[in-house]
């Protein structure tokens, strides 16, 4: 029998039931149906379910030598490929190519440069050769030299407005349901989660609550008044924090100042945050997510002979270090029984 | 009657009413007992205490339309002078200073290279005397080159040993009675404190907790490997953040990524933090904290005609942009009780 039916559609299935059914058979769905404290519901038992279920068990439980004081419960968890999709493209940098209109409207003159010039005409194909510096001149131009608040207000509508090409749905809406269960589960066993993302930590800020829970790349600001006195706060193009690779652990030092216990990534750019997690006393989870189910979102490694990417690799020998250290590999084909929240709810578990 | 007595001594102060009054004046004596929850105990009734008192009223109370919703409750205070003593010096500096003759010992050659043979003379003068190249040199020297865990190790054993030379007690215990009190009233209304100082961030989250609760001046640090291939941290000799004046509202932007709604400070390294402050919608609480009480402490402003200094100072231009803009200044000689935790039971309304 299949179990993974939602609470929803219990009632249409027990009608079906009692006028097919022996009472046996219906005392027997009974004892099927998923339990209302079932933790992780989107995850098909398995070892990575079962490592996270664990070690929550083992650091909040007194009486476990294990046991870790709730102050220094501290989950970091990667953002782009570990909590929403980052697929074809980051999130963030379809943000600065849909801001670049505005741009030019406030910047006439920048009509005819370069890269300007290729993201108006809107040619796919000649975006997708812009350079890494051509990039870095739009991600400066849309992420800086406006106040914080003009910033937040701009991104905030974005993210309520913009939908992604394959799912027809706001960015947000692309965050993986299991993750989000992982996160929900850990904040009731009173772990503190952040996220640690190579991303800005601005505009990863805008959708993501509490904001002070947020680490990311950072450019510094500017303190100084506007024309009627008032104090302001302008986004300067400097950066003060690469929060990549070793930038993780250095940003989580910065802003944090703890050592994480649990951490949670999915490429070589978590690489170092789950090192430095790992190299704690104690018993430590350190997780990736890897990204091998094509049909249901996207596959990609180039680990385990999945297709090479310029966003998010996951290479063969991250795979081999998570092998060789005992780190989690969360196989979203296998461990996963729903991507989205807006999967059908029985896939959901829900 | 004084009702500033702690209720430690409540019961031998019974058995003597008992003795002398009637069951009247015993009675009497009950109505002047200070309630169990009175709030902010070692504050004088005045003008300050009832603007901290009147403004948590306000932004915690549902009906009233300053009300402000929890996760939006942030409190910044400033450190040095604040919530604990500054004069004759920063408590960071003399950890610098002490921490010379260690270093001399570990790196030799620097025993007859000035700033540091100065420093190992002892002679106060000559000390008193060395420039801010100087001091920087010293803060790099001792600040820098280590791990992070190393300079948590040194300067947590330094906050437990070294004493300060009027009170002789611990730096830590030098801290503001009537401010922890604030501290501990805004947090039961569940505000989040922070502190955010011209201080050495890493240096200050040693005896603060939560450090995540902490914004500092802050270097970069850099993630490597040791020789036995264990992940460190180190802390490098480049200023990612100097967390004075208009630092202040750039530090809280990228560690906190809200306004606060609420500021205390004490010198002109404050005044960006509380015009930040200031500058959101709604109700906001910007306090000042001066110190016009040399006999329980110290008395420097220039404000009001007290000594200058160099050390924590608050100009007559600080006090004129208080008083202008509805800031609250608290008079140490007026507005407190006592001063330390370690003062008289009595004297603290404990």
């Amino acid at each position: 029998m299949n179990t993974q039916f939602s609470p929803r559609v219990w009632p249409a299935l027990f009608v079906a039931l009692a006028t097919l059914c022996s009472p046996l058979c219906s005392v027997l769905a009974l004892a099927e149906m998923p339990s209302a404290t079932e933790v992780l519901p989107s995850w098909n038992d398995g070892p990575a379910k079962r490592a996270i279920v664990d070690f929550v068990k083992a650091t909040t439980d007194k009486s476990n030598p294990d046991f870790v004081p709730p102050e220094e419960r501290i989950a970091t968890f990667d953002q782009d490929g570990t909590l929403w999709v980052e697929h074809p493209m980051y999130s963030q940098v379809i943000y600065c190519l849909d801001r670049v209109p505005a741009l030019v409207k406030a910047k006439p003159e920048l009509a005819n440069v370069e890269p300007f010039k290729t993201v108006l005409s809107g040619n796919r194909e000649a975006m997708a050769k812009l350079s890494t510096h051509d990039l870095e001149k739009i991600l400066f131009a849309t992420l800086t030299g406006m106040t914080v608040d003009t910033f937040n207000a701009e991104a905030k509508k974005w993210t309520e407005e913009a939908k992604d090409s394959r799912w027809k749905r706001p960015y947000t809406e692309l965050t993986y349901q299991p993750m989000q269960e992982v996160l929900s589960y850990l904040r009731a066993n009173d772990f503190k989660t952040y996220i640690v993302t190579g991303g800005g930590q601005d505009f990863v800020r805008v959708y993501s609550v509490p904001p002070e829970q947020v680490v990311g790349s950072a450019g510094s600001t500017k303190y100084s008044y506007d024309q009627q006195g008032k104090p302001i706060l302008t986004k300067e193009p400097k950066l003060l924090l690469n929060d990549n690779d070793a930038g993780k652990p250095e940003g989580i030092h910065l802003m944090i100042g703890r050592r994480p216990i649990a951490a949670f990534g999915n490429s070589t750019g978590d690489e170092q945050m789950l090192e430095y997690t790992g190299a704690g006393h104690g018993l430590r989870l350190k997780v990736l997510v890897l990204h091998d189910d094509a049909e249901r979102e996207y596959a990609y490694g180039p680990a385990q002979g999945l297709p090479d990417t310029k966003v998010g690799a996951f290479t063969q020998d991250l795979y081999d270090e998570a092998k060789k250290d005992g780190w989690v590999v969360i196989s979203m084909k296998k461990d996963w029984k729903c991507i989205f929240g807006f999967d059908s709810a029985a896939q959901c578990n829900k």
